[in-house]
């Protein structure tokens, strides 16, 4: 199965492979609410508490009878007496009495009767026993009222929702120890080559050490998924299929990095597509690097294979694998790849109706950035380790020129 | 202590307090390679080994001697006679002689006395034994030399670089299994206030539950650090004193979000002036929320005090706390926050000289991102978790108006 003739542009094949795949429920499971950062929420959070309980005051200043202030201003202050202060973290035992007023701290409750808190600033105490308020208050102002910010029953936070750190904190605020998120989807992650040895071996004349398993196990657990590695294949069809095949029914997906050889990574579409219907969705992509990109789905699970070059490798890994398990992990908002615009430091030609993603360097100046792209040779792995980010060339455009401003995306 | 007439701009303020740190080296640690991602090398990283060790072929083709193609062109090939293929993942058992070629796949090793490769699309089989060579290569053309990328004793990491996909793939390709990395900086965290609650309880009437030790240690452990967690601290001189100076003795920096009235934050603020010299650099910024934040430095470490209010705890801590664990850590590159440039929806004021950040929804068209302002009547951490991201309003502006284009922040 050689490379499809015509080449999808990525977005087209990425759309193409995820409408292949059912629309599952993602499996869930229980986490520590305090150890949950990153995961995405199996279910929506629902309120199980009135927040705020009780009335509180968002100001430092003085408890009041709303009405007792009616009118007052600069020239001509509302005098009132002043009342016990009220504590905070405990439910003040006193309520106020008309011409009351009682200092209260910002998150104070507010006593009994008392139905809006003057802020210090408008305030002035004139004697042991009297404060003058230079401002009128309405009923309720500066203050929060029970369950204002959420009642009980209501949303806190929706399904298939990332915990960053405020959702950390909304949990706390319900006082939710343990929450539902989404299984982390697990991705096998399968290396081919028969040149291709582990790391922890010294390799032979001939023999190159397998990066793409540990860069690629590396980029899916920054997704959000869970990679589970099956090794090294030799560049053989029954032990790919068996292989793959044993990675599809314990994963949710599985990434295969290919030979580097058009032949070896031809075996590697021929095999997918014997693991199941529909199969092979895509057999070349407009991108470079990443050109002989495969997409498929078996048996109602998607199978990303990559080229065998592990600059290439992690590009594609990026454009695909990670939209992927965000896809699996059932994220309602897909999060949004870092970037930043900077200025090129050199003329960058691409070929129109193809999409390039190339190295580059970024430098601060002190207006903007500037983006100084890396050529290497061999396009190897150091490539990448010293690169900021990668340039994004789009289909539609045949290069840019030296100052023209690119879009330059984190690595 | 009260806050500081002037109010310092952020950035001004983070400088001031960085500058006071000592300019010591970060502890080390050894990590398992391919289970360091995020992690930071605590020293340059150098190459053992030639890489490649051999010389090889970046293309499927034919290896040949450069001169055996002298001249060749798509009018007048050369005419090479077929050797052995050579062989993927060994050492081919065989040289090339004069006027002979080899077929060969990208990665594969050169025969012995072939110095070039031919592309396939270059060269036609005309026989069971002959190739057309259509097109002449240089010495060296399509193929890598030994040590070409990196020679024994290069720099292939520097010291204080973060490890990403890309650089745990250097390290596989190095074979190096461990590699020595920067502890994570230890960052204390403390809460005070006397209405806070451990969120496992039930608040009594007046009680609220601790938000910002959860939220707080969520960020610290995006940011690179690791948070030590010292509790709920009354609003008591002794007890706080205590229990910072203990903080500061056993972490590399202590974070502090002060209660949310006035007197509770001035109570902090002495507190940390008795701890050590210098003290208390910093009692206001000029930014919302946020304002009355407190940074110092005693014996030599760094002491936050965060507003009580947890959005704007979340806010200044982005501000103040992320780059100070970067800075612990030895980074050398600081990471840029992600950003969007979005169009805002509705008019947005500000006061002059002062930075504003402000939670914001955004919503993909077509075009672009719109952003849409959060308020919320008490800035809860609700507001934070509807939110995507927080819109940047400069210190020089006063306002934005509808249809302008801000930066927004991610959450």
């Amino acid at each position: 199965m050689p490379e499809f003739l015509e080449l999808l542009p990525p977005g087209q094949a990425l759309a193409l492979m995820l409408n292949h795949l059912p629309d599952a429920s993602p499996a869930l499971e229980t986490a520590l609410a305090h150890c949950a950062l990153n995961r995405v929420t199996g279910a929506p959070v629902v309120s199980g508490e009135l927040l705020p309980a009780f009335s509180r005051s968002t100001v430092d200043g003085y408890a009041v009878r709303a009405r007792d202030t009616f009118g007052a201003s600069d020239s001509l202050p509302a005098y009132l007496s002043l009342g016990p202060e009220t504590p905070m973290g405990k439910a003040p035992e006193f309520s106020l009495v008309e011409g009351q007023a009682s200092l209260i701290h910002t998150g104070g409750m507010l006593p009994a009767d008392a139905d809006a808190v003057v802020m210090l600033e408008h305030t002035q105490a004139t004697g042991s026993n009297e404060l003058e308020v230079l401002r009128a208050v309405g009923e309720g102002e500066n203050t929060l009222l029970p369950g204002e910010d959420l009642k009980v029953g209501q949303e806190a936070l929706p399904g298939g929702a990332r915990l960053r750190p405020p959702e950390i904190g909304v949990l706390m605020a319900l006082g939710i120890a343990e929450v539902i998120v989404v299984k982390r989807p697990r991705i096998g992650v399968l290396s081919s080559g028969d040149e291709v040895v582990p790391p922890q071996k010294s390799p032979q004349p001939g023999q190159v050490r397998d990066i793409n398993s540990y860069s690629l196990s590396a980029l899916i657990e920054q997704a959000g998924g869970e990679p589970v590695q099956y090794g090294i294949i030799p560049d053989q069809a029954d032990t790919l299929y068996q292989t793959l095949n044993t990675a599809l029914q314990e994963c949710d997906a599985a990434v295969i990095t290919a030979g580097s050889s058009a032949s070896t990574r031809d075996l590697t579409a021929d095999v997918i597509q014997k693991i199941g219907d529909p199969g092979v969705l895509v057999h070349g992509v407009s991108v470079r690097p990443g050109k002989p990109t495969i997409l498929a789905v078996c048996k109602g699970k998607a199978i990303v294979g990559l080229p065998g070059n592990p600059v290439s490798a992690l590009v594609i890994a990026r454009l695909f694998v990670a939209p992927l398990i965000h896809r699996l992990a059932g994220l309602k908002k897909i999060p949004l790849q870092p970037s930043v615009r900077a200025r090129l430091k050199i003329n960058l030609a691409s070929q129109a109706g193809r999409e390039d993603w190339i190295p580059a360097r970024l430098i601060q100046t002190d207006e903007y950035y500037e983006a100084e792209p890396i050529f290497f040779k061999s396009n190897l792995i150091f490539t990448l380790a010293q690169a900021d980010g990668l340039i994004y060339i789009p289909a539609d455009v045949t290069g840019f020129s030296a100052g023209n401003f690119v879009k330059v995306e984190f690595l």
